[in-house]
């Protein structure tokens, strides 16, 4: 299902000042062959409501002076908390998306899921408490795995050992006492990406979530798409080797059993107890299990060539996956993101040769694949964004 | 880019009646918490624009007669025509969808393009001048491969060879003097199934066309999916084998390298030249370059067991492709048609029983995976409905 409401003159003009940036009066009456007077009304309303300001002044081709239109970001704001396998990342940002605040905790594999639990809601209440937090009118969470927006539940995030069926929404609404949505982590991810990131303006484009799993957000028609049961983006579980490993999700050969960030620590420990890489070994201090794919993007930077084919390996498959997906989907862009972006050119440059390669010919040249600019950061501001959509929507 | 209007009363009144065939204004009343009043009103103008008609009455629990309502076929009509490798099929159909006229020619491979070209104005044509043909106010024609809707361009469809660049829409309607436009066939078949076949009323749902070549027709949030370059749906070209044979898309290893009618009916003649089935000699008269997917499937149904396994190998490939988008777009029904289908039980059990295995274990038993029930007709009578969407968006 997609969450798409009538495109009112209200919602074309937010979008376009939330795409742009800055726009006058002018240009929105250009840009959707808009009557002046009809911009007017609209503008002068949004402006009241306290959600566009005017930022500036700008001398116009008939010599007067123009306004300049942005989003209020004063106006109103939200926290946003991105539960990973290996993180939570909370930010508190203002109307227009911008950070305010930022916390993380690091979580540690096998932490218990209600001591999880107890860490979102510290997170949470942490950025609440910050100085600007009074402006924060809601609370996003985004998690990997099956979520319910519409129960405000995470049903299952294979990465988080024994985390199934967890309220949230009810849990921090009661905690919290301001409305929470709950939504997929790499589905937030393309809405920060369609806001404030490399997607601006496009209407239907994917975004990539490469982490310890790996996860997609597809926006069709300009707006974020959930399938029929909330599932869509599953990509990290399409099958590239029938043959291949079990994998966490109960299937087997699924893309992350080989490309995941997991996958790629799971094959370091094995290099390492196999002897096939003695700096791998030295950066982990002999313990192979502690093996991260970080520590495998080091090795590989360092000109470790175990590390370096290991990671090539891993992003032929994605490239494979990405391509395609882009031939059911024909996105505009492909925006890639997560914590694999760190590994480096051994995996980047084999991801992009392996999607350019397998992309049908007739697609070739048409599908821009861009690196997220968003950091770490990207999920949790996205669903912050979420949680304050209903502002936008009016 | 999906051709999304706002959802008006008038809108989802439609999409009602269209999807339910008959309803009262009560049920309408019920379905949408609309004001008895506001229904009536909006129900009143369709009836009197002649889009809607009463087609009986009912008793109602208050022991009042109510008037049941359904699409005036009768008050408008198009021409579809679908443009295949092997076939071009033309209908005639009502504002109701249904068949009043058709015609059809086979396709012989490597007829120049000319004369394909002659032969899809020939077929509009007759219908045109079908005894009902007066009703049809638009054609709609849909081909394989890449199109420009906007345009009413076949850009390229690499199953029939010479037809590229070719401007349809204006050749068309230069000759026939109606509006005419053009699609993708795979999504064509998808917009008969949504209103006239297995996936009314579904939201997000997509459709394969099984065939000479294998395209897929997607449907997201109530509405045909074209993708950013109206290229989406593009199965058939996603890689199932890296290293496989070379495809007619330029690429190689392609799931219609391996699984489409084409790749059957090659398949077919090397095992006749091998010697590994003399039942599909038979059938082929020695000539094995004639084989076809249809003469597999009869050599199959004869007990035939190299063309089961051949039929069963072909099977398994689709499944897992079909697995594979089912979890990045998570449809609640995917609706298997094409020539394809006829090929019986060795085909179609391998298919579902690879998707089945395939696809992401949460997402078991949430995907029903049905026969389209339209027979060869699908993409032709999904072209014609396209043509008169504008009726129904008003």
């Amino acid at each position: 299902m997609s969450a798409r409401s009538p495109a009112t003159a209200r919602d074309r003009i937010l979008s376009l000042v939330r795409e742009k940036g800055e726009v006058s009066r002018g240009e929105i009456s250009q840009a959707f062959s808009m009557d002046k007077k009809a911009v007017s009304v609209a503008v002068e309303r949004l402006l009241s409501e306290g959600i566009l300001r005017i930022s500036g002044l700008q001398d116009s081709r008939a010599g007067r002076r123009r306004e300049i239109l942005s989003v209020n970001g004063a106006h109103a704001g939200a926290v946003g908390v991105d539960l990973g396998a290996t993180h939570i990342i909370g930010v508190l940002v203002d109307l227009a998306g911008m950070v305010l605040g930022r916390t993380s905790y690091e979580v540690r594999p096998g932490l218990p899921v209600d001591l999880i639990r107890d860490q979102v809601r510290a997170v949470a209440e942490r950025l609440l408490a910050h100085p600007r937090g009074r402006l924060a009118r809601a609370v996003g969470v985004c998690v990997p795995g099956f979520v319910h927006p519409v129960e405000g539940t995470s049903l299952v995030a294979e990465n988080i050992p024994g985390w199934k069926d967890v309220r949230i929404r009810k849990e921090l609404e009661a905690a919290l006492g301001v409305p929470v949505t709950v939504d997929d982590s790499s589905r937030a991810m393309a809405v920060s990406e369609r806001w404030l990131g490399s997607a601006r303006g496009e209407q239907d484009f994917i975004s990539l979530d490469l982490g310890f799993g790996i996860g997609m957000g597809i926006f069709c028609g300009g707006a974020p798409y959930h399938g029929s049961g909330w599932k869509s983006g599953e990509i990290g579980h399409t099958v590239v080797d029938p043959d291949g490993l079990a994998c966490a999700c109960g299937g087997r050969g699924c893309l992350e059993t080989v490309a995941s960030g997991r996958a790629i620590a799971g094959q370091a420990a094995e290099g390492i107890r196999g002897g096939r890489s003695a700096l791998l070994g030295e950066l982990t201090r002999g313990n192979a299990d502690a093996a991260t794919a970080q520590d495998v993007g080091v090795a590989a930077a360092m000109g470790d060539s175990f590390s370096r084919e290991l990671l090539a390996c891993a992003g032929r498959a994605v490239g494979l996956a990405l391509a395609n997906a882009a031939a059911i989907l024909n996105p505009s862009v492909v925006v890639l993101g997560g914590g694999l972006l760190a590994a480096g050119a051994s995996f980047l440059d084999a991801l992009r040769e392996s999607a350019e390669r397998h992309l049908m010919p007739g697609m070739r040249g048409e599908l821009r694949i861009v690196e997220s600019k968003l950091g770490a950061d990207g999920s949790a501001r996205g669903a912050a964004l979420m949680a304050m959509e209903g502002i936008f929507r009016g």
